[in-house]
């Protein structure tokens, strides 16, 4: 499981109100006559230039273009985005695992058996040597205990207030301040010229659903994510509500992720942008629409600004977010796109002039 | 919506048109400049004036006033229709049923051990009373054997090519043409109104959308279904593919709709409508919304222009699309409107004027 979401601050609020209004000045206005010897405004103005950049711009020309042979119908502009690592930073942990952290300290005063009881025990105890040792069953055994019991509805609020208050623990900002800015003109830039933006996520779906509309403008149904079983229940009004249960539906990640684009879209994506092993098959089922695709990677190789790892390219190899050599060679041999962070991003995050 | 007891007389239902008018001629329209005098175009001819269509009328005018309490913003007009018995014909055994015994005779000579092994021996020798005595599990191995073992992409033309030629027993006629035409008109009338409209199946969420385009102007990604397991592979270029698995992912029925109505939508729907008891956990969620919202139901009451089934109200018991009294007793209930298909609706079909 990987993922989360915001609450955005009166400053990201104005900061994005800005750019709004910015790019909003560059789209042709027939009723405005002055504009016609300005040259249109950079849709990226945080990517340097370079071939990522180029390959961004040169595919939206391409498919857009009705005399272009590889001009896409507007029914199938449809990019889909990783999350974690992608659209916002991962590391050093994921932030649904440190919601799911957090959630234990809060629900431990109705569960007295967690102060004996591991993993829980580690996280009330403040044990980092116990936490570093975590495994994956201890995350998924934190996980399902605090993210079920609850209605689907009852889930949101959790989320939505945690994101208002957590901080990363490196930049000392809120989550929705780890967006990176460069992915949010992508996406803005993409749906500009009449693509649908889906973010494609390993993390959980009715986690990133509660902030997506607010940080990326990206409604519920177009978050794919891994997701739990939900089992239909009355209220004591007699009202049908939706118990969110402890049992995973669907896991999205490597194979699931092209498998859960066509459950839910039931077409394959023109674009598709990821950063990890788990995404290789989701860029691979891009490139299998045939005709124009675009499909890119980002390489975290800017260890002063956000991260550096890899392994790929000799970067440390980490346990977030693991992008191995391999996944580079097959990018480099299929013409996809690696975005190095350090080369190809300006600027990183929005609040980073 | 609750004026399903109120009949209204003629001359309600002409101040609404006269209402409805004054409110369109409000809206600026400096290219036609002669129509002010007249009468806005029915936008539900098919049906029959009475609290059927009134609802519709009703729901839709309240829902879309910026200046009533119960308006609903764009983003969350949701409308979910079940199909088989909802928006075509379901009797006197579900199309996709009858799909599936079709590809067994296409696939028996690639198949030689099905001439002598049921339930498919029954099939290949005509054997209705052994058909007749099909069980759910026969039904399951059958659909099983003829909907898998392809890729997601292979499975599409194997519909359409059999919705191009196959004819319904009693009206000899392609199923393209089983639609009922009011229903046609309420989905274009919710959309021109902002809604967006779901196809909400049990039937197969592939087949379903193989056609749905076509038929219901219903993109892939607003069709939900119970839905085949898929697996990753790669074909012999190396490209990926999706496999479809004889395993099932999503029963979309009864509770089941609720659930992958949140699963895929992450909204309640406003506006619902079904005919059957796996419909009813739809119409409860779609009610639990708060606020407006429409429930419907079509009754199969009309022996002679189409079929008569309930049991609700008498009419006889049926394998295929049960109306259980029950159900009846709860949408008088909880206020959802029944539709007499025979009384609400002035045409059933496009072509039968």
């Amino acid at each position: 499981m990987k993922g989360s979401k915001k609450i955005l601050s009166a400053f990201v609020l104005s900061l994005a109100f800005i750019l709004f209004g910015c790019s909003n000045s560059t789209t042709p206005n027939p009723s405005s006559t002055s504009q016609a010897a300005v040259a249109p405004a950079d849709p990226l103005p945080s990517w340097n230039a370079g071939p990522a950049k180029q390959a961004i711009l040169d595919f939206v020309k391409t498919t857009t273009d009705k005399n272009n042979p590889k001009f896409v119908p507007v029914e199938d502009r449809i990019a889909s985005f990783d999350q974690d690592g992608t659209t916002w930073v991962e590391h050093p942990i994921y932030s649904q695992v440190l919601f799911a952290f957090d959630r234990v300290g809060e629900m431990a005063p109705q569960h007295p058996e967690w102060k004996t009881r591991m993993p829980f025990k580690a996280l009330l105890t403040g044990d980092k040597e116990a936490i570093e040792k975590f495994t994956l069953k201890d995350i998924e055994v934190i996980a399902m205990a605090t993210h079920t019991g609850m209605t689907a509805e009852a889930f949101t609020p959790l989320v939505t207030d945690w994101m208002a208050k957590a901080k990363h623990p490196k930049f000392d900002k809120p989550y929705p301040q780890m967006i990176y800015q460069p992915m949010l003109e992508v996406m803005k830039y993409l749906r500009d010229n009449g693509y649908r933006t889906y973010i494609v996520t390993g993390g959980g779906q009715d986690f990133v659903r509660a902030y997506a509309q607010q940080v990326y403008g990206i409604p519920p149904d177009q978050i794919i994510g891994s997701a739990l079983d939900t089992q239909y229940a009355y209220n004591k009004e007699g009202q049908g509500i939706l118990m969110r249960d402890p049992k995973l539906l669907l896991n999205n990640n490597g194979a699931g992720k092209a498998e859960d684009i066509h459950l839910f879209i039931g077409k394959h994506p023109k674009a598709a942008f990821g950063n990890t092993d788990g995404d290789r098959q989701m860029l691979e089922y891009t490139q299998a629409s045939g005709g124009a695709s675009l499909e890119m990677l980002v390489l975290h190789d800017d260890a002063t600004r956000e991260f550096a790892y890899g392994p790929a390219q000799g970067l440390p190899d980490t346990k977030v977010g693991t992008f191995p050599q391999a996944l580079y060679d097959e990018a480099k041999a299929k013409g996809w796109t690696v975005i190095s962070m350090k080369n190809d991003w300006k600027q990183i995050f929005a609040w980073d002039k």
